[in-house]
């Protein structure tokens, strides 16, 4: 397939952009997650980042994972809290979440509304970690991150 | 200087960031532009592209020029207009611009309001170049690119 040019300019509606496709956020059955979309906004093979939009559904939550690339993010719709090593945080419109190597991590859509959120990261990169039995146990030690996993 | 690891969570107020420094767009009198401010969103040793927000006040405009790294942009405050290459557009909220290598671009704030957006690029890249006599001479043969950068 010939590489086709991105539009130079690719107009949003709503949280759907001209050109860019409402995607899976992952294949079912792959990982634990609930209500996620994903859309790739930006991957060219100029750019040594993937510029990606995901949306959680209101009580949906992406996957329990960490990995040793980072996680550059902006919120752009709604509220919710996310999870990022033993820290959580309430999170909102145009908050940057900062997602360090091998930190866990997880986005919530806690509020009765979606979560939107901006999340940069290399082109280049490796794959997800899932956690384990004992990881799962010694994240429960706190009891903020026990709260905030269970479900 | 100790490197210093940014913050899980960095608030945004309005739009400037916790921890964001609003910075000159360059060094006074470097190259051609009107009011605007830069802030470096995510700059990280593990990131390969670094993420910024640039503003541009009403009537004001970023320097003409090109490069050959690129640009992915969203716009999140405002509305305004853009040159890319010979394509001029109106841009609006989350509206995404993708310059390509070597394209002339410009933004500007030409309503009666900021122009606020996000640009990424990678960490590694190339010197803008300014646009010379022949240059000019040949942006000018199109009347909307000629309308556009006439100021």
């Amino acid at each position: 397939m010939a590489a086709t040019r991105a539009k130079t300019k690719r107009s949003a509606r709503g949280y759907t952009w001209e050109d860019v496709e409402v995607l899976a956020y992952k294949a079912e059955g792959a990982a634990p997650f609930k209500d996620v979309t994903r859309q790739v906004l930006f991957r060219d093979p100029h750019l040594a980042a993937e510029w990606r939009y995901f949306e959680v559904a209101p009580g949906g939550h992406t996957t329990l994972e960490r990995h040793r690339h980072v996680h550059a993010v902006m919120v752009i719709r709604g509220r919710g809290a996310c999870l990022v090593g033993d820290e959580v945080h309430p999170i909102g419109p145009h908050d940057l979440i900062t997602v360090p190597p091998l930190a866990w991590h997880q986005f919530r859509a806690t509020q009765n509304e979606p979560l939107g959120f901006l999340c940069l990261v290399n082109a280049e990169r490796d794959r997800p970690e899932l956690p384990g039995p004992a990881d799962l146990q010694s994240l429960r030690q706190n009891p903020r991150v026990a709260d905030f996993i269970r479900v």
